[in-house]
């Protein structure tokens, strides 16, 4: 694994980082396999926690996989397209969020101590909202690429697992709008209540972004224009920083609508594109469920969280760990002398 | 709460300690919900976690809930029903586990590692099996008051929650008669593929399952005579722990298919028998899912695991911690100066 990785200066190099991607290590795959069918426990029965560890160790590259450096970052963003109503909060509610993030004082804070993972928090742009997608792009190329590459540069080398997260008021706009771009159906299929929407806000919310997948049809030519005409900074930063650790080969948890939203264009990229990540969590808000089908994403976790800031994601971090822990420190049955006193 | 509790010499006030519960305390359950609507999310955003809290709340009596002193106990039992080829692990393996979990080298070591939590082992009965009970009742009186308190006696006053979790080679078919004792429909409905049974042998296990039944039919008059004649000395001792932490105001979670069977009995002997409990995970296992809606349980998580031990609940563990962080860590919406700039 590269211990840099060089940015993308244009839109032509940020296209060949998301389709050249590194395989995963099937060796490193098989080795697990073998390992975990010695283990004492029935073959299958941890489920999922054994695919979990296969996962670490496919794209950490190695048969013994860890989880001690665990970062969650949460990338905060402005978005202008909070002009047309579509939340209740005012925009002054990120930078306050960000705030109450340093000073302890959030949500992810405690997952994260209860998770013994790093937290940082990421100010995209400096919180300057981007444009309202209704009556622009929402980020002109530079912009898109500094957002891009702001993810890309917070992801540290040699982390074991990387946790996902966002803050951004409005946020859920863009994520639907680029669902319903990169997916179909329209605002009435992506739109959801978001953080306090009546229904006569959701049915508004899915006009605004009817309104901009029309204004934006002929640029919408593929993944990452949809994402710098309809998304968001902090989307952005989230799909950078997924692409750094595909190259830097650490496996990263995505977390609910907005962040799932914010990299599925590396799906469509590339197949395989997604292949290093895991949904934490399914959120109950509307379209999270749907688009998690869309990428043939199983969730992890399943607890009508809607919040955001990586909650899922770092909900979903002892699972990991216990996963690992199971595969390197069970005995095997011939350790242990399990197997019917032979 | 009493720090001790009496222990039931006969049916008669076994009896009585399953039917007199302790209510919750709805004080600290609704001085939870108000300390919650301040603090700095969306109301209701954090799901499951926000009724997490108020349950551990609810149950310990407190509106500061705490989740440092986590206990997890295995119980290990023998099946004289192995006897009718129900599985095809020998009975010694039960033993063999034991010094597994012993050594540290089980995956409930590993789990009970990553989520903080103390692991014990508790051998009912010195690990003598019950009677096969297409015979004979499983237990008789004594026998069953026994594996009940050695259950009861396994809690220790002052922690703050329980995991409950069993180690009984052939134990799934106990589990799945005491399920089709309590709520019908035979060994058709309630035998699945345990530690692995092919079709024949699921076939043969309900089969063997109906025979008991069929035999011990005049009987099963109440719960606690089904969990005696088709149950198990770990589950028995399951359902005591339950008991106790109920009187002792300790929150328990449940694990998979066994546990959630032989704690059943306390839900049909008073409908709030299985308040203080929540189901941890949904096991494989054929009959969990259905058995967990018969009792109006809804699992944390979902994760094909099919192990035992308690590996359910003690994957649950970090998420009632990171539900009482939040609830006991995060700032409110004044503290934090959060909420539109006013």
């Amino acid at each position: 694994m590269p211990s840099r990785l060089s940015l993308p200066c244009d839109m032509r190099a940020l296209h060949a980082l998301c389709r050249d991607l590194p395989p995963p290590d099937m060796v490193a795959d098989a080795a697990i396999a073998r390992h975990d069918s010695q283990l004492t426990k029935p073959p299958g029965s941890l489920g999922q926690l054994e695919s979990l560890a296969r996962w670490a160790g496919r794209w950490q590259r190695t048969d013994r996989p860890r989880a001690e450096r665990v970062d969650i970052i949460v990338f905060a963003g402005n978005h202008g397209v909070t002009a047309q109503g579509v939340t209740p909060w005012p925009s002054d509610v990120t930078r306050q969020m960000v705030m109450n993030f340093r000073n302890g004082g959030a949500a992810i804070n405690q997952i994260a101590r209860v998770a013994s993972a790093r937290l940082r928090v990421v100010e995209v742009m400096d919180l300057r909202p981007t444009a309202d997608f209704t009556q622009a792009p929402a980020m002109d190329e530079a912009s898109f690429l500094h957002a891009v590459t702001t993810g890309m540069q917070a992801v540290r080398p040699g982390t074991d697992l990387l946790c996902l997260g966002e803050m951004g008021i409005g946020n859920t706009t863009p994520a639907a709008a680029m669902a319903a771009a990169l997916f179909g159906g329209g605002g009435d299929r992506w739109a959801g209540r978001g953080t306090g929407l009546d229904e006569d806000g959701v049915r508004h919310k899915a006009q605004v972004i009817d309104r901009a997948l029309a204004r934006h049809a002929a640029a919408l030519t593929d993944p990452l224009a949809i994402a710098r005409h309809v998304g968001g900074h902090e989307l952005a930063a989230m799909m950078g920083a997924t692409i750094a650790a595909r190259h830097l080969g650490i496996p990263v948890l995505v977390d609910g609508y907005i962040c799932t939203a914010a990299v599925a264009p590396l799906y469509l990229l590339n197949p395989q594109g997604l292949a290093h990540t895991w949904l934490a969590h399914c959120s109950a808000e509307g379209g999270h469920a749907d688009l998690a089908r869309e990428l043939g994403m199983r969730p992890l976790l399943d607890l009508d969280l809607r919040l955001g800031e990586g909650s899922g994601a770092g909900l979903a971090i002892p699972l990991v760990r216990a996963a690992i822990g199971c595969l390197c420190g069970m005995a095997t049955f011939a350790q242990a002398g399990v197997g019917g006193g032979e």
